[in-house]
Formats: structure tokens, C-alpha cells, sequence
């Protein structure tokens, strides 16, 4: 008789191996206010805390948890030996008669988000994207603003609006007015969009009134995941002069429920593009050994078609130059802050990350199987999905990131 | 021989007697990791908590406790009934022997942050803050933009970096460019500024989706404050454009310890100035049978001497506007929440709410005993007291805000 098959048999080439493990939090439908830190593997997610107490791990305290917050706070020295320890447990096959029974397929859990948001900014570090934009809304100016090649652009946005993949969008509503109106009027907005972005998180806060240098980036910054940044292009327009982005932003951004730590990413490190103006020395990274950009590959899907496939090795602005730029003036860091990136587009036009650049704010529509689209319609579902190179050409895969939009009440 | 003297004795007309009672989060020197609810009376602070456990009051749940959290999302009717409580254990005679060894000396105790803040936002509803800033930053353009009187311009700020008054605020260093520099420079702010302000403190969440409407306000708010959001001019005009301030703001956002529950200020309400343009309908405040404004007289102090007293009367903006404006596209509430009013300035000179006004950005400098200041030097403390009109010819003192600047690392 063959053997039984066991969840750790997985296809040769599986983005989710034992090279990735992305951690994430999880309950079981029978156990719903159970929450428990999850690690992902092939199709099932280890019950990560089950699994330390049942093999006698010192890591029981930092696993079993209802979030992933402690392991957050924990520092790299932790993250490194507890992922050191789930590539045992999940690979040695003396740990499988202990590792099989704690294993759920995903797509019989629940997903949550894996840890509480503190602080979310935001941003605009895609010189493609910053362009287009700059085109499409300041036709008659410079498309780049004059600091945004010195600086990384970013604003806070709204935490408490961050959640899960796989979380309904409510159409939100809000004012609007076209130049041409006489008065602004009130409405569902007509033009929901999306940022495909990577958000990164914290682990590891910082002293208020001390700077973060690039070289710490590691030391704070414990791993990366998708992230949408939907925004309401009308009602941004309409009111982002002079403060910014405001309701246009915070109704939703949604998050992956994986958090890939950047252990799993040293195959990805990529140059960022060369730089055309001198930088502060704050954020001058010509001379780190790491290089500061993640070769991720992004792609965008509208009802399962895929629209727009961003690099993410082409943005300006590495992680570690925003980590640094956001605490130069001494703000601190707490577990749990979360940056997004901006919108990852890349120099050709099928690799533009929002429909406002894929269809030049409206004028271009897209062909989808299912009719035109310039703006998201009410029940279409946005999905984005991203790999980037492994060791020994393995692919590690990102946790998606998708959603629904509902129609507004 | 007489009666030795109660704190409870209070001068007539003290602007913290029991009409007033605002909360706050309080350590004895002994305990300084015991942080307990207090509650202000005259100079002392009453541990609310013990109170009710001495009494054997039911809110001993909501009041024992490290912050004032719990509190705050108990709620309206729980708000009332606690403050009717605390109202009679200090009012009523019999009550002396239990309550009195329950009050320490305000200049005694450790105050701190009373609540962990969810998110920050902050507001700009002065118009003529706002009028003053865009004639300073805009000469050649309208002083308002066109969305101003529409709608509440507001931007989310760093709500990790809010501290309570009394903190040290450290000169934030970061970039900066004059129009006539070549390039930007690297260093401490040399336009480092205040911003006078209220925050309203929110106790009860609100449903992702679902907006507040103005006529929910105290269903929600619990209280508020005073608010210094400091600025760092320069480091702000080089990077607000195209998406507000960032760095310019986030390095610290002070809050007063005491938390002024509403229904203190019954007495202080007052109608806005009036609209000059029709407001939409979830903004239209005209039918609302309390008048949206508060009647709050600040004075900014730097080094002790009085430099400007903003009305707070003169806000365009109600903070019910500011809490329907902020959900009108189903963003949600979380218990937590701050939001400031935006810089408090009145219509005359001796009335703004931040140098940058009260010197023209520089231009006219403020006379004081120590010598000129165009923005603050390291050393100079920044203190912003308020009174509100109270129940019969009272007065209802806010706790100050204080902070002292630190030379940059």
C-alpha cells in the first residue's frame, strides 16, 4: 500500500516551501474567537504555538499568541532563531508525526489581521507613478514636484481603517466637483480606484527623539506584505488641496493576511534605480552593502483577469530610505507601524499600479471579459498577487491581497 | 481651636471645583508604575478609582483602572452616571472622612498620557488661521482654496508621537529650502512654532461603513482638551506639496493630562460664526438645537508672558462638522481617537495661534523680557491655558498644555 500523502510533500517549485514561511494569525471554525499565530506552508498553515509547546520550543511565549505582535517586538536576533526553528520543525522528518496533526488547510481557516496597526503612512516613491500623476492632475506644471527626488513623499493615513484581505470595500461616499461644477455635490464616489503597493512592518520601536539610520533598517523592520491602498479619485481631488489625501484614502486599506519576513527575501535585494540628484547623507545608500530595493514581481487582477503586472525593483525610493526619512526629525517607531510604499509602477504602461494611470484617469477604458472599466464597479473583485526570486531559483510567494467592492448603503 | 482646612474647601470661583471635574491618569512618587484614574478637584486629585471601591460604587470597573480607556467607551449614560457619582463624593458632607485621604496635591503626582491614542487627525478651521497662512505661503493666490468653506480640511498626524503636557519636545532636524537655495540643507529647524489648539477625544466606536451624523457628536465624543501641534516651518513648506505635512508635524503633538468631559461645558456652548455658503446636508448644522461651537478663551504663553488669546468662539469649523466630515465615507471611529481643532486664531492680531502669524512669518518679531523671537530658541517653554464660561457666572478651567524645547542631538 502507498504511504498517505502529508501536507509537507509539497510540489517541487511550491512559492509557499519551507523557504518562505510567511507568518500570519488564524482561527478554525470551531474555535472562532481563537486566534492563534499561523505560518503558512504549501496549502495549510501550521499552528505555530501548538507546534512549539508540543516539541518543547522556548518559543511558545512569542508564538502562542492571539497576534503577531510579541514576535514583532521580539528583535531580529528572535525572528532569525524562531524561523531557524520552523524550517526544522516543518523539514526534519522526525518532527512530522508532531507537525502533520497541527496543520489546517487555508482554506479552512480564517484569516485576520495579524497584528494591530499603531501608526500607517503612506508613501509616493515611484517616479512612473508619480509622473503620471503629475501628468494627469498638473498637466500644465512639472509632473514631478521640486523636493520629490530629494525626499521620500509620505503622509500618515488612517489605521484604523487597515484590514484583512479578503474584506468587503464599501463604495464610499463623499464630496466631489468638477472644475467645471458650480458647487460640490454629494455622492458614492464615481471614481474608486486602487494602489498597488507593499506595506512594510515594524517591529521594533525606536527612542522618540532618535533618528533611525539606514544601516538599521533590519533591526526595526521585521518583513513586508501586499497592500491596497483603494482610494476615491474624485473625492481626492476635490479635497487634497493644501493638507493632502484625506477621506479620498481612509475608508479602507487592506493588507494581506502574510507578513513575509525579509529573512525569506535575501535572494530579492536589488539596486534601486540609479539616483539623479546628489542625496543628504541621511539617505544616501551608494555606499550599503545590502542593496536597498526587493525584486517583487506585482500583479494586478480585476475579476480574475490580469490587468497590470508593477516591478516593484523599479521604485526610486528603497524601504530603508523611508524608514530613515520618517524618523529623521525624531518621530519614534512603535510595534506594529505600517508603510506602504506607494503605488508600484513601472516604466511601461501595462505595469501601471491604479486605474487612474492604466486608463489615464478615464480616457483609456480597459477591455475586460465582463465589459469596459475606467473606474471599479460595484461587485468587482480586485486580487493582487507578487513572487519574487528565491534561493537556488526557488519562488518565494506573497500572501495575496484581495477585496470586493460593496455597494455604498 | 478650628477646623483644620479640607481640600475640599475650595476658593470660591476656583475654575476646578466640582462643576468641573475633568480626568486624568495620575502615579504617586511611590508607586510609579501604578497609574491610576484621577480626577481633578481644586489642586489635588482625587484616585477615582479607590474612591469607588471605598464607597462600594459600581463603577469601581470602569474606574480602577491604568487609563481612561475603559471609560471612554462605556459610553453616554455611563459618562453621565460616573460624573453624578464623583460629583457627590465630593460634594457631600458625609462623605469627607472617606474621600479626603484619597486626594494628593497635584504638584505631587506623575500625570500621564490618559488614554492611548488611536488616530490622530488634526483640522484647519480657523478661517482666519487659515486666511492669515495662505496670504504668508500663497501671496499671489486666493487666501482660502476653493474647497475651504465646504468642508472641514483635515489631514491624519502621527499618533504615536502625542505626548502629555510636560514633555520635552526635541527641535526636530530635516530638510529645508529656501526658494533661493540651490538645494535643500540638512539640519535642526530654525522655524520651530506652536499651534494652539483643542482636541476632542472620542470615546464610543463607530461601525466601518456606517458615518456619524452631526447630530451624534455626544454620543461619541467624551471630551477634550488643549492641543499644541508643533511645526517646524521649514521643514514643512519644503515637503507639503503634493501630499501636506509630514515631518514638519510629526516629531510631537502635546495634549493636556486633564481630559474635560462635555458636560462640563454645557454653559460654553455657542453658535459658529455664520455660513457664507450653503452646506451640503450632512454638514448643515443651521437646524441643530445645540449651538456646535464652545466658548473656550485660550491664552499662549511663552516663558510666562501671555503672547496672543485665541477664542476659540471664532472656529468656522464645529468638531460635530469635523466628526461627520471624518465618517462621511465610512472610515470608522475606535475608542481613542483625537482630533484636533487646527491652530485657534481670532480676528485680531493679539488673538492667532501660532508665531508664524503673530510674526508674520518672521517678519515682526515678539518683543519679551528675555529678547525678540520670530520662532522659538531651545529653552523657551510654550504653555496654553483655556477657561470656559461654567454654570451660574462660573468659571471652567482646561488643564494646560506646557512643553519646553530641547536643543537638537
Amino acid at each position: 500500500m502507498p504511504e498517505q500523502s502529508s501536507p509537507l510533500d509539497l510540489a517541487e517549485g511550491d512559492p509557499f516551501g519551507p523557504h518562505n514561511l510567511p507568518y500570519g494569525v488564524f482561527s478554525t471554525p470551531g474555535h472562532p474567537d481563537d486566534r492563534r499565530v499561523g505560518v503558512r506552508i504549501g496549502d495549510h498553515v501550521l499552528d505555530a504555538g501548538a507546534a512549539a509547546h508540543a516539541l518543547g520550543s522556548p518559543y511558545a511565549g512569542l508564538l502562542a499568541q492571539p497576534s503577531l505582535t510579541p514576535l514583532l517586538a521580539a528583535g531580529r536576533t528572535a525572528w532569525r532563531d524562531v524561523r531557524r526553528a520552523l524550517t526544522a520543525w516543518l523539514t526534519v522528518p522526525g518532527h512530522r508525526a508532531d507537525i502533520e496533526p497541527l496543520l489546517h488547510p487555508v482554506d479552512e481557516v480564517t484569516l485576520h489581521l495579524p497584528y494591530e496597526v499603531a501608526d500607517y503612512v503612506d508613501f509616493y516613491a515611484s517616479e512612473h507613478h508619480a509622473t503620471n500623476v503629475g501628468q494627469i492632475f498638473r498637466p500644465d506644471g512639472d509632473a514631478l514636484t521640486p523636493n520629490w527626488k530629494h525626499l521620500p513623499i509620505g503622509y500618515h493615513g488612517r489605521s484604523g481603517t487597515v484590514v484583512v484581505s479578503g474584506t468587503d470595500v464599501v463604495r464610499p461616499s463623499g464630496q466631489r466637483k468638477a472644475p467645471t461644477d458650480p458647487a460640490p455635490v454629494f455622492g458614492p464616489s464615481v471614481k474608486l480606484d486602487i494602489e498597488a503597493e507593499v506595506g512594510f512592518v515594524v517591529g521594533v520601536p525606536s527612542a522618540h527623539g532618535s533618528p533611525v539610520a539606514l544601516a538599521d533598517f533590519r533591526e526595526h523592520v521585521f518583513g513586508l506584505s501586499l497592500l491596497n491602498d483603494w482610494s476615491a479619485r474624485d473625492l481626492q481631488a476635490w479635497e487634497y488641496v493644501p493638507l493632502g489625501p484625506f477621506l479620498g484614502k481612509s475608508f479602507a486599506t487592506s493588507v494581506s493576511a502574510w507578513v513575509t519576513p525579509l529573512e525569506a527575501l535575501d535572494a530579492a535585494r536589488t539596486a534601486p534605480p540609479a539616483r539623479d540628484v546628489p542625496l543628504l547623507p541621511y539617505l544616501d545608500d551608494s555606499r550599503d552593502e545590502e542593496p536597498g530595493g526587493f525584486d517583487l514581481r506585482i500583479s494586478v487582477e480585476i475579476n480574475g483577469q490580469v490587468v497590470a503586472e508593477p516591478p516593484f525593483a523599479s521604485m526610486y525610493w528603497t524601504a530603508a530610505q523611508q524608514l530613515a526619512h520618517m524618523t529623521v526629525n525624531g518621530a519614534s517607531l512603535r510595534t506594529g507601524d505600517l508603510y506602504g510604499s506607494g503605488t508600484v509602477s513601472g516604466p511601461e504602461p501595462a505595469q501601471r499600479g491604479s486605474l487612474l494611470e492604466l486608463t489615464w484617469n478615464g480616457r483609456d477604458p480597459l477591455e475586460l471579459p465582463e465589459g469596459k472599466r475606467t473606474f471599479l464597479e460595484d461587485g468587482d473583485t480586485v486580487t493582487l498577487t507578487a513572487w519574487a526570486p528565491g534561493p537556488h531559483g526557488t519562488r518565494v510567494g506573497l500572501g495575496d491581497v484581495t477585496g470586493r467592492i460593496v455597494t455604498a448603503p
